[in-house]
């Protein structure tokens, strides 16, 4: 076994011994909305946007992009109402200027909006991860892209 | 702006106030590790596998499947070189039994270790995430499939 291997496993372990109360948690996000953003390492969104276990559909893949089939699950199945689409600074997969990656979020959350599959009732956020400061900074021009 | 924005808002002004060090954080993750799981909103994998900041990639969708892009990207771009492939109980996607399960995660490690375009040199480990008790369980079948 690999050193990261075991060190999973160890802290799974540690993880599981305070477990409590969160085995009652039910299968539909508590806070009923969604987050899709990047693989990124550095971003924890949990902690970023202040989530406990249960709250919220967590969606990442390389550059926070093109996840319709998972978020219409998050809203048709399991009832989530509010969908932040974010990107990050410093982007291994885009390499882009701040001033493109508002671009690149509006376009996003504009076609997340515009996708069929898409429910009328759910606003979108569009914001940009500061991997400099934490700070999520808002795309005005996609949020309101992303109106109901 | 809803109660949840605002929220979410709220707490990341919190996140920031105390960013400190990990301003300085690289791209590449830390651990060299990357997570496929889903993005059932019970799961934190960094509570569940000791992740802090930095170390690795985590990629989630609905059910904690079908991403050889970001995987790909994951390795081959940011260095990455061993990946945990972790499905998990009573999953809203799938509604399998946990036999099931764990011939669904085999299926999706030999199917990664399968891609062309997956490298040689990758160990893939496959677990099931027992949302009742916050452990990882392994699935030795997939570990083996997935192995080097």
């Amino acid at each position: 076994m690999t050193k990261v291997h075991s060190e999973v496993l160890a802290a799974n372990e540690t993880y599981a011994k305070t477990f409590g109360d969160k085995a009652k948690l039910p299968m539909p996000p508590g806070r009923r909305f969604a987050i899709l953003t990047c693989m990124d390492a550095r971003l924890d969104p949990a902690k970023f946007a202040g989530l406990s276990e249960g709250d919220a559909h967590v969606i990442r893949n390389a550059g926070g992009r093109d996840a319709i089939r998972s978020l219409v699950i998050s809203h048709k199945l399991l009832g989530t109402n509010e969908w932040f689409v974010i990107h990050h600074s410093d982007c291994g997969i885009d390499w882009l200027t701040i001033k493109d990656q508002a671009a690149s979020v509006t376009a996003d959350v504009a076609r997340i909006r515009a996708h069929k599959l898409v429910p009328a009732g759910v606003p979108i956020y569009g914001y940009i991860y500061d991997v400099k400061s934490g700070r999520l900074i808002e795309v005005p021009a996609a949020t309101k892209a992303g109106k109901v």
